[in-house]
């Protein structure tokens, strides 16, 4: 169902690689809304993934652009500007990636030059467009840019490595930039502090399916889908939320409040029982475990 | 501008006084998204404010009602459903009242009826609808549940005095019930941290437009309005924010982020230059400050 | 071991019931650090514990009052001055007790007298001893008053029922108090969070020992035992911590600051393994689970 | 005073500079508690400062590095194990740059080469000491860690740059080792988040005096001071917090957990009141204040 939330809005949406991407599905929310955008993504995502699909299916201009490239995102910024016809009312940031991770890296045995590489492209990314959408003078007053952030933030999880500290600091950088943005254009600037998503990228990380099932069974309304969070985003761009700003908003269907529900407690329950199983203090099980 | 967001829900909105409250803006708001709802507060406030305009002017029953009456909250939902024909899919709770901040005594001279007066109007009120319609299976899977609350319950403010902890438990009853009625019935329940608002109440509080001149300045996008805070309920109760459960989201122009503005400390500084200024730290002033 | 961090200090401890009690163990290491101290409890409690053991242990006089009594708790506060010779310079408040929890009245179905009385007894009579203290000028100047709370302030945990709002409210009055009688008697106010702890009263809890099971494989340090959290009261008690005020201290092992650890997610994979367990979705078993 | 806290206790203070550092403090109340220790800092600071004064007073040989250095990290474990004859039991972290500060370059005007340096020295450094110490299995089980941070990391103040992102990153840094090094060593890691201090290298940033002067108001206790600090780092690398870990702990006279007090608001109050004063929304000023 679509409510024109977003008619006459601009904007550009940041890391959409195929149609499990969140960005893909704020992408397709927001033209049902009535909004018009460019997309961006790396040639090598642009390449790998199904992009141009959802270029038709928008009727989107699809910009290549590093990220991590100031050069990139002003070019990014310029050409939107000029196909859409003026400065844009939203930007959504959805790009995060560890080296450390991809290569098996463990937190305590980290490579320097890939975790300034995760910082970069995971956060100092955020940053980037930012300044040079202000120095641009790219974003309308008025306007709302949000970026995808993850409990790991404020949470450790195992395995998750170098991403947690980028994921701390990008949400610092929303509420830095936020004050400034803020304070001189009236754009707001916020996170999605999302459930974790079976995206593309996602599905590759060992063990992720079980951890799902826990957050699942943690969370009273159960895991956020990428559709949700989709749907979330269209009310951030939207006229309705002007004075949210630098806040860091949970979209995860109550987890982050949840210390310990009925369910999952009723499947630790059961590991406690289970006579078969394997002996979960086992160190080369805990070692296999963490790799 | 609306958008139909709320096109065919119903609900019940609880605590409109008169054209400043938030509860009303809340219901102009939802009419205008095309809601239809039931309006809520007590006798005495119902002769002292002006309702019955935003009755009509809405199509909307008002049911008198004590908060903290058990009884009276049934009767509220029970009128509601017949009313609206059928159970309800969003309920605003806009109450809070301190008997101690009323009668002028001070957070070290409390007054201990008063303070479980203060309870049971400003927190446990919300626990009794909650509850109510639990056990009268009065709202509608993915419903929604708003209440509104204030930062005083994560940082004292002098002179806020016991409404802070009622708004504390006021903000863990929505996380507390909030993991029920999601786990069971898809319902989500979440409080708003509103900027401090002129409100007929609030208008009365000493010095508060010194505070808001203060919280203004220290936003960067300014105090949030009343109604701003009705365009954001509408997000809240609308299918779009479906996952956002137990959460306290703070609607204040980025206040709850900032440390210190460049527009606050220029305030402050020109304090500290300030010649034919009263002695900040007179006793006796500092006294009459606190009073 | 000993360090002499009390010598010389006076204090009075609220909440011995045996040897298990936080309370008892904070009373031992404030006597072993040259405390002198009185003891408090119901006489209930001093009649279903081993109180008088403690007292002759460490030569304290127990001073029997019921917390919620105003007069009590200002018998308390006079006599322990008169025993000790002088105004103490620490307090701790080991107090909570719910009757819905205790009637097996679920948090859907509270008995709002019972509510009313888990809050009096488990945050308001915090909030008493504070009052009364401040107007008998009965603490001295750089003293130290902690609360215990637990993270259930912060996140659901099922079960845990409006206990959660009561620690919440706890939470609020030590910031809403320490604020007061900080700026005007150089008093700190705190609350620690800890872990769960199998103490007398808490090991009547139902499921208690899985839960435990489960924050201590998801704490990288384990769960803190009572006699830790002793350790920990005495540094706050202290000189040492002079600055530290308003403040909820978590004392769990870093539970509080866990998302997922490999030790709680190998057991929780076991069950999704397990073969010959219970089904996990099975709604008579998670009702079981529930009461 | 002195209790013998840290008798036989081994540990590495990195970054002293003059008697105002913090770290500095933390050496000779260190000393006091019978710890012994070796100290580090840069070339340059070692030659700026006046750090063999203290280096003598305290029998602590200084072990110049680069803390962005891996290879010199690695040098002062090692040299510092032979020193002091075995692994060592505690380490302080008291590092933080920024160039983008230093060389006026706006939040919103940052060179990226400078945000990577932030983040280096103020926050991989301490990934690197833990993760070298790790490696090298250079602190003992039961070990403690201390990074000093700022509530800038939560909270916005203009101005204070890109450190706030830098501060994120550290406190992240520190959950996230922190459950690694927890779970496998039982060595607890920790921020301090301190009152804004004097230091020398704080002392050159323009308007610091007036926001000392706010934060001193708004804090019960007023602002914390760098003895202080040492008092209370003595109380985290003692034997009685151990199972307190991963958290951040504002060391802050109550700041952190203040909306609005009585003698802030009477300073603002002044400024509302002041004839004289120069206009507190001209641009210019502003401006000027910003740079």
């Amino acid at each position: 169902m679509a409510y024109n939330l977003l008619k006459g809005k601009r904007g550009i949406i940041f890391g959409p690689l195929d149609d499990k991407s969140i960005a893909w599905k704020v992408a397709e929310r927001a033209h049902e809304e009535g909004a018009r955008f460019t997309l961006s993504n790396t040639q090598t995502a642009i390449r790998f993934g199904t992009i141009s699909e959802l270029s038709e299916r928008t009727g989107s201009e699809v910009i290549a652009a590093d990220a991590t490239s100031v050069q990139d995102v002003e070019q990014v910024f310029r050409r939107s500007m000029e196909v859409l016809g003026g400065k844009v009312d939203f930007v959504l940031h959805s790009i995060g990636m560890s080296l450390n991770v991809r290569k098996g890296r463990k937190y305590d045995d980290l490579d320097y030059g890939y975790f300034m590489k995760t910082m970069d492209i995971s956060a100092f990314s955020f940053h980037k467009m930012l300044q040079v959408a202000r120095k641009m003078d790219a974003i309308s007053e008025w306007g709302s840019v949000v970026a995808l952030s993850y409990v790991a933030a404020q949470r450790t999880l195992f395995r998750y490595n170098d991403m947690a500290d980028a994921k701390a600091a990008l949400e610092s950088i929303a509420r830095s930039f936020g004050y400034i943005y803020g304070r001189d254009k009236k754009i707001r600037v916020n996170t999605i502090s999302q459930s974790p998503t079976m995206t593309t990228a996602g599905s590759g990380v060992k063990g992720i399916d079980n951890l799902i099932d826990f957050t699942d069974r943690m969370s009273p309304l159960g895991n956020a889908t990428a559709d949700e969070c989709a749907d979330y985003c269209v009310t951030l761009f939207s006229d309705l939320t002007r004075k949210v700003t630098m806040q860091n908003l949970f979209h995860d269907g109550g987890f982050s409040s949840m210390g310990m529900s009925l369910k999952a407690m009723m499947m630790y329950n059961r590991s406690l029982e289970c006579k078969d199983c394997l002996d979960p203090d086992d160190p080369e099980l805990l070692k296999s475990l963490d790799d």
